[in-house]
């Protein structure tokens, strides 16, 4: 298990999280696609934490769907363990950002798994447009 | 385990599923709310049986959100396992119908679990109203 | 939309829970199987109100299937909203339990689900067995 | 959409896969973490096509859990949506090897997503070893 990222970029959020034993599997370890629902999780906290909602960044006419998503595997999560999902925006271009993601245990020092989501900015119809300024003043801002 | 039943109401649908990993559970076995969502696959499949589709029935302006879902566990589904969920429509209200299944082992004879759902019949803005006669009688119509 | 029972089974939990995308569907709402993995979520905050936990109940030699799962459904939860998921015992027999569970809006006042889900007490072969009195105390004393 | 790919590594299986309604989410379109429950449906099917069972790799000492996942989304999934999940490996190495998948449109002619995910073959203990000669064979022989 590798230790926790010191230079994580900031603004940062770190979300706890109770294993439950819906999101387990037969191998008595969550089932790997859910660590991509405890990504989205911790973006939603971010965006929180930020002072906006999806909801809101939405109703603005925005939309952040996933164009990638990644997870790297380093040790299991078992049902009842306590888990943080640590989340922040780790690149921004003209019409995309990156969100950035670590897995801990309970007490933050250990990685169990890494990983990221691309989100391109669209507009209501699907069609890309830049990043717009209120959105990464407020994610940047802490 | 109960035998299957032989006067299931018809027309009648089964619909053939293998047990995948992300549906078990660290006990080993399928997750109980997984079952659930079994009834729903089976539902499409009878929709589709009878000539109709959600989609289409959601564009003639009415929607079938779930009431009220029960659950009755005999034995556990596990890993790989082939079960078939068996449904059919088991009462028709002015306003609302009720869906009945049974989940069974590969060889139809013996039944894993049973249950219901009951749907009311609502338009665009969430107001009930009757089962439309177009929606009865392809259900009905072998 | 009724009201939170007044009468509810002591001792309780209300667990906080606030809707991600991924419990969402097509309709805009949580889908409906997502109610029984939140009984379980408040089913596990309970026990560990009381004292236990699965794993230590477990290690005893004493697991806790579902034998029986209902959920009444009254008013869609959706992204983002706050909800909190109430659950006590209802009911003991020689040999099962049956937790009890509200689901309600962040205010605590409206309910927008109810449910319930039956236990029998089976050991390690899964052969039924009558409750034991150190589960019965703990889950009963406040 | 990328067409599909003309050099796919050989064997493949081609999963048929119909949508439902508990996949998608608020958005209207497949909730992103489903891709990934379905790259393992499609490796269970590969297995099968190729004469193993994961039940089977299992009861010989061998273990694959996920040590990475990867998805590329070009277009999203609806409900009710006939798509193909592709699956093939495409990489062996001496203690792991890498399954790559394409997520296809009904004609099997566009691609909405790409992924892969790499499996370290592990011992009963979780220890690496060595892929076994029998698994690799049985993969690659048509």
């Amino acid at each position: 298990m590798p230790k926790i990222s010191q230079s994580f970029p900031q603004p940062e959020v770190w979300h706890k999280h109770r294993v439950f034993y819906g999101e387990t599997d037969a191998m008595k370890v969550v089932y790997y696609a859910n660590y991509l629902t405890w990504f989205e999780i911790a973006r939603n906290s971010y965006i929180h934490k930020q002072g906006l909602s999806y909801i809101e960044i939405e109703s603005r006419g925005v939309f952040l769907p996933v164009r990638e998503a990644h997870c790297r595997y380093y040790k299991p999560a078992r049902f009842d363990d306590i888990i943080y999902i640590r989340a922040g925006i780790g690149e921004w271009k003209r019409a995309s950002f990156k969100f950035i993601y670590e897995i801990t245990n309970e007490s933050k020092t250990k990685v169990i798994a890494t990983g990221y989501t691309i989100h391109p900015c669209v507009n209501a119809t699907g069609k890309p447009i830049a990043v717009p300024d209120w959105l990464k003043q407020a994610c940047i801002c802490k």
